[in-house]
């Protein structure tokens, strides 16, 4: 489904009055406007084709209705998005629930809506029907030599769907790990993984990046094989320059400082991108900046500081996807919010006084540095997102004219009240 | 299936030696070995029908075979358990997952294999096909009053099941709670729920008792409204006499004090009974005493000391059951273990020098205190623990025999590779 | 000290025109705007006399200059805080720290600073020079009966005090627990300690109240007596109609859900007053706001909601107060920038439009709903709190006036560098 | 004070029939006893000379008796542990609480009680009187290289008195962090912090190391610069070979799998040592093995399995100490009770039959890899225990010896009931 564009046009002229009188006062306090307005319009934040579908708990699924049925509709619900926020011109696949079987189309299809693929992502951590060896006790790190190979094939397939599409990264999240005390000699969990991981690299482009997802628990219960930061940054360094890190924020410990592992990771160089998302208690899959949305500006904060010290472009030199799971909301619109969450951080982020904030640092004058940052988040850049939303040819107020519109319904109409996109 | 008895003696006696060396080691050791051994014998768990098959997490399942397809099946399963352990006489259903077509042949069945009828569960955390109301957001706690009497009657309904099998306790179990801040009014969602629970409670027969579970988190990710002890409290003390606090081990935020939350549920009369199951980082429902046993070990210090303090039969006046899953071990095998580590626990429970503790504890001596409990618990109580399963007609160490039989090789054969049981 | 009337004056007068430019900006947007104006000016946050000292933990302190040297310079400190924000009218004594050896005096000089005498709060936690029993075991939980006595007698001796300067509210926090496995019977230990504040409560004038602390751990490191909400609920329900729950923030497991409890013991009516603090680790006694000002906006959700469907009067029917302590941060500095906190989410509580909320969660509409609290959360307020400050006569910036006045430097030159405040 | 040789042996010669009955049982079930008997006798824990007074919390100390007054006194007081257990036979010194006027006296004085120094650690976390500049805001990561410079130069002198007194290790624990975000360049900070650990480095002998220990919180509340295993390892790495992890079971985030960051610093040939206690809620410094012992049992199960990989010497070629506070225990018993704990572990750990569970994990028989840990873990081994203490001149019974002996009372007696140690 597309909106008219006259639509868009008569949704953002009827909030107009309010949306200046907001953007005129904020324009009279903050500085750079234009140039902050320019990187609020570049970045874009990838979706993931899962994510499309109301997702569930072992406990059980409540599905919505008008999910989309294959990737075709799936490029159609994020072209839908992107259209109406300009933010979310990305696309993360996920094999085999994606398998293109005309790259050409899906990749020309893309492209009609302004998406571009985004990393790439495999899946080990789940057996499918005429699948050769179960991953029950493993993919990367099995103890039998064959279940190892199928993984590694398995990625490099994925590699292959991505090269046509124009991808030029993968994400190799492993479930790998125990679920008891003793069911897995650590070490060679770890060697084995990391040669999966090495001849999957060996599998690389050139230009491509492998991002390694660390996750402390879940769906192992005792270990994760890739449970840390640590761990990651350890398969990374020994992997080489392709191999990077990959945060997702409900992936850690309770009480993680997340920030300050990305600052290090950027430090490091080996910061490779990101799955947003919040959390409460483990890897809830929220909407993001719906539960801290402080430790999220913190995040961007951190990110920003870290991309400008080593010269980095904000937009490209780091993958930004979403990975939520949407159990009792519509997914499109919980990815509006999603996507909203972020960009307000991200402005947020923007408009700290890092000047300012190294003066405070180099003196410890602690409560100055909590005020710089504190102003910035305080700071309400909600006409700010919205200006660069309205200049890039996106609506006002995505959600509300998604609502307005009747999407959903036209979904359910379309697609029918049981369809189930494939996904968690 | 079942194990010839003759198998069992075969069996017994070959490891007879070792055993009768270990059990007079210890008997010259410690106290009271008589009781003791009446205490073991007396002391049944409860095995969840529900725990008889594969488990899985939301990414996925791996189904080993030969899993029980019928409410039949199952009360052989657990027929077989309490076979080998004679510490598993009880079996607690979960409707509709097991709803008898023919109650009067399976309470028949069921009383063949030694079993009797544990607590009922109900569940109003899924839609079940046909259902009139879905459960998406809530049973009890709904806003919609048709909603919550749907919930009310099932529960009934689980009752009048319950009464045709001579079942006398009710578990209820909401998943109710909210995903989102804003999602519910706390305060509505718990009166809401409250006056369901008195619906409930006026539907139970004299001698029945209710037990209110509560739980942290999962599958709602930011509130759940019967989410801790306390909260379980207050509901059962607005309930009424018959109204008691189920306490499950994975139910609790990190760090929690479980034993010191037993002691004073015991305290106040408003225990009810026992979840049991270990966990690393959630409700992870892996074997009992697999990761924590001595916290396993304490709370059994306070069931002990409680009941005894006010007069309680050990084996009858709480609801002693497991709930576990089991993603990566055979069901049976599993229970095996965790039914094993229960016995070991509550015989070391038994051994604990009570006077000399409270003696300790008067004196502030901390050291004697964590001695006198040390003591017991690395005492190596499993000699004792098989003298009372031989005593009772069971196998000297179950899991062998059951390995020995090839038991799920039968199961398999008679049942298949991919039948799936109902459950989680 | 004071700052002369007239510094105030040209400090507003400075910043006046964009203070004018957001206020005017602002309440076009938001409704009922006199209203709020009018709660924020009655709204009063106690400060602990404690808090005005440098902090420290069991590995160091880092003491500033300046610190006042008894009860009156106590007095001036918060006065100066009162003086700048005009709302922190009310301080919270510590006995024995604070005893007033003129009672009379000590109020009328309160009075003079526009302060009253909020909750007393009473210290059996450590063990004073010249006391009888040590607390090294527990104080009403203890043992031995003259411990108890003992404790008991210093709660009504602090009583008395608080009669004495016209507080009306006992803080009794207990650190009463154990460290290790066995120490304490917790049934006794809980028995000791509801007859302990029996007695006390026994002791309370008529229009009094006790507000009943709990904290999850530290200093004991195994079991708190007052360990959790539900523990000192049951203690307030036992003691009788003026004994309540007093919530600290930072005295919960990792991950609790704090507003979800505000909101049930409000239901109950047994709220009775707050410790504002902030923490990402445990009880880290941090500034307000610091780290999670979303759960703390939350927990004002809650208690605006709440209070109003009780019909309490938002300023004196809980007790409001901080406790923080200060390692890093001048102590003043480190309150203003934590009242500066309580106002700015106060104010976006009231901003909810509750009855749009309620129409969401009565429709599940979870989006909406969510939207609803983050309009609020995410509105610029900080223009509304200085009208509101100003308006009663305080400071535009508190902060900003409190370093142009250099009112740190001419308290260290007034009562030297190396002066050290009674307190943590 | 000493304990005559004769005693010990009175002592032991009262206890030697029950333990020779347990011995012999013991011996009959296990394998290899003179082996694991001689592993036991070699393997020695490092006391850390803090632990030998009280310890307590910013909320107070309640001190006993008899505690040592200066370093001749803690030698005492570690001689005698060792003469009881034969277990400890070495100390870990803290300098500037532990300046040896006299080295060549002290070192000759530990010979004589048979003990060595192990390594010696340095304090940038509290500021000493004449200190010339504060370590407020950090130490080697603070922004003024003065200070920074001041650390190296402390640490480089603690490396000298270590290398005086026969010590070749010198642990780095850093306090240093912030207390609230935007407080650090995070990058900084751990820039200077390795800038100021290569200094040190470059400071130490051939053949010592250094241990950088980690630390997720506390002091510091909102992150600290040595904070995971993570960063330590990025440290150790970036320093050369002579750097190591050092593990502390209290320094890490809820639910932590510490065994699984064991398993993998030995693997990478980067674990150097252990701070030995046991905790609940987080670096609560509790009685090693008195909350976790099935934890601690896990770690050292990977401990002996990565070593014995590796070809390590279990005694000589990591660093085993304690690190404890002995809030509410006489400090002498809970250290005995600490060695116990550790040394029994260390027994069921050599029990554990490796080949079996290799073989296990190489079918991913998960159940029976869980049964061989827990049959180690289960086996009462303190009669093995016993046996090697006894035969290297110990004890059978060490705390009950102590005990009768009535140490403390002769201590007191000695050195006054309120001496107080240096430490924490």
């Amino acid at each position: 489904m597309r909106i008219e564009k006259y639509r868009i046009e008569e949704h953002n002229q009827a909030g107009m009055a309010a949306q200046q009188r907001a953007f005129e006062y904020l324009s009279g306090e903050i500085k750079n406007v234009p140039e902050i307005l320019q990187q609020l319009i570049a970045f874009q934040v990838g979706i993931p084709s899962w994510a499309l579908g109301t997702g569930g708990t072992r406990f059980g699924r409540f599905p919505g209705g008008g999910e989309p049925r294959n990737l075709e509709e799936k490029i159609e619900d994020i072209g839908l998005i992107h259209q109406l926020n300009q933010s979310s011109g990305a696309i993360s696949l996920h094999i085999p629930w994606d398998i293109p079987s005309n790259p050409a189309h899906i990749k020309a299809m893309a492209a009609q809506h302004g998406l571009r693929f985004d990393a790439m992502n495999s899946n080990t951590f789940q057996d499918q029907p005429g699948q050769k060896w179960s991953y029950k006790f493993g993919s990367l790190q099995h103890v039998n030599k064959d279940i190892r190979k199928q993984a590694i094939e398995h990625n490099i397939e994925v590699i292959r769907h991505g090269i046509e599409l124009g991808s030029d990264a993968l994400t190799v999240w492993l479930s790998d790990g125990s679920c008891f005390p003793g069911q897995l000699n650590f070490r060679h969990a770890f060697q084995n993984t990391l040669e999966g991981l090495q001849e999957i690299y060996a599998a690389l482009p050139d230009h491509w990046k492998i991002f390694v997802e660390y996750k402390a628990a879940e769906p192992n219960f005792y270990s994760t094989t890739v449970g840390d930061w640590g761990q990651s940054l350890l398969y990374a360094n020994k992997l080489g320059p392709k191999a990077y890190t990959l945060v997702d924020l409900g992936h850690h410990l309770p009480n993680a400082n997340i920030e300050q592992i990305v600052a290090l990771l950027l430090m490091e160089g080996k910061l490779g991108g990101f799955h947003f998302n919040d959390s409460k208690y483990g890897d809830d899959d929220l909407t993001v900046g719906s539960i801290k949305p402080y430790q999220l500006f913190l995040i961007f904060n951190e990110l920003v500081e870290g991309m400008d010290a080593r010269g980095m472009n904000h937009t490209t030199d780091l993958g930004w996807m979403i990975d939520a799971s949407h159990n009792v909301k519509d997914p499109l619109e919980d990815l509006l919010q999603s996507v909203e969450a972020i960009m307000i951080t991200y402005a947020q982020a923007l408009l700290v006084d890092r000047k300012k904030l190294l003066a405070a640092q180099q003196n410890n004058d602690v409560v100055t540095a909590q005020e710089i940052l504190q102003q910035a988040f305080r700071t309400d850049v909600r006409s700010l997102v919205a200006a660069a939303r309205i200049q890039a040819g996106g609506a006002l107020n995505p959600l509300a004219l998604y609502r307005a519109e009747k999407v959903r319904e036209h979904l359910i109409r379309e697609r029918g009240a049981k369809t189930m996109a494939t996904g968690l």
